[in-house]
């Protein structure tokens, strides 16, 4: 079973690309809602949710981990792959693996949640891999809360777009990686405000799918310790209607979260 | 001692009322920053918290009590009253009652979080003191991010307020309470918008350091039982940055934020 944590409904852009791109293998989410979100906090707090929510899905029967928030991934997949064994993907790595081919400019941006760019991380990684590419990013913490009050094409979603995001296409970015899972529901405003013929947009959840994928086919063992043996769960530490509606609009159907102690 | 505890460091404005009002009493804050927020958590969660956060404050030596988080009053305050033997104060029924003096034409307007106004509590406390009045209500949730984003004075939060507020001018609203502690650091913004003369903002926190007061006054025996023994605390489930500086901007001076596990 492949087992996804995130601190809210957000990583479930990330369980229903892997679920489009490898249906045959079960997946287990956990949404830790009655903590949400990670991305304005600290990151020894950060780093301990990331530890229980691992223990709940290997309690689970996960043989695989995906860290589907950014903030999690930025501050906590290096200390989950010194303590457990089995595989741990994250948003991060797949999306830096992406931009670093696809930028022509060699300017590529960066947007995600305070502590996913207080982090550094992407900066960090696209560097490390390509040292003569430039990073602009910017923390866009309203983008979320606009994304769960439903405003997608709202008048003031876009200004604030605008605000966000001006100072990177001032920088000629080319490439623009969304670094957090709400993010793609924005998608089509993004590429509006930046010309779509100019853009690539990077969104983690595709990429780490298909990650995933190419790592399965190379390790068949793996893939037989993932046998299907029951339906998708999607578990999470307090359930809202909020919650409920958004899952719904990432799925396109209805999605039954069955909630768990935190 | 007086023990106030909130979702985050908004309740502050609380502390800091109570504070400018009854100097010589003791305040223990406790915010729960690392499962903030809790307006768009559901009712059985905000529950569990309140008592663990009450529990935290009558462990330090609290005497009192106040909930400084409309979420949590709204939903926890009768379960708390019936559950712990101490006066447990909160930001809502001194605002209902201030409100229900103030207004004119009979139409009082409430803002709040989605747990706030959901929980229908303003409008049924203020129908029950006087069942004439009208109670026009509106979720404002993008507004605490608004806050802590610093944005206070930006074109998008006013357009935001104007988006928020506008049903309510339209019901020719005369009184208006401010239903979550963070508002009141928009209230200039906000009187902008609904015209200075006509409209009295009703701010929780100054209503329940004066309530407290009156409270005290009349109960010698409680006050004695609050003798000071040290400073003011501040304790917060997680540190960071942007709450240090929120901290400062409410008590115009740099505030001492211990953190403890949550």
């Amino acid at each position: 079973m492949i087992g996804i944590f995130d601190s809210g409904v957000g990583g479930m852009t990330v369980a229903h690309a892997v679920e489009a791109l490898l249906p045959q293998y079960q997946i287990t989410y956990y949404g830790d809602l009655a903590r949400t979100p990670y991305g304005s906090k600290s990151r020894e707090t950060i780093i301990e949710y990331s530890i229980a929510n691992t223990e709940f899905l290997l309690r689970h029967g996960a043989k695989i981990i995906i860290i589907a928030c950014n903030s999690a991934a930025s501050v906590a997949s290096g200390i989950l792959r010194q303590k457990y064994d089995v595989p741990i993907f994250e948003v991060i790595t797949p999306a830096v693996n992406r931009a670093v081919t696809a930028t022509v400019t060699g300017n590529i941006g960066v947007i995600g949640t305070r502590a996913t760019i207080r982090s550094g991380i992407y900066e960090k990684k696209i560097t490390e891999q390509a040292p003569g590419l430039h990073v602009f990013s910017k923390a866009c913490p309203l983008l979320v809360p606009l994304v769960e009050e439903g405003w997608l094409n709202a008048r003031e979603t876009k200004m604030i777009l605008r605000k966000y995001l001006t100072p990177l296409k001032l920088k000629q970015v080319d490439t623009l990686v969304l670094g957090c899972t709400h993010y793609p529901l924005l998608k089509e405003q993004i590429l509006h405000r930046f010309g779509k013929k100019r853009t690539t947009l990077i969104d983690s959840s595709v990429e780490v799918a298909l990650t995933l994928q190419q790592h399965l086919e190379e390790n068949p063992a793996l893939r037989e310790s993932l046998q299907r043996n029951g339906e998708n769960r999607y578990f999470v530490s307090d359930l809202t209607s909020a919650a409920v509606a958004i899952a719904a609009k990432i799925f396109g159907r209805q999605i039954d979260l069955a909630k768990v102690q935190s």
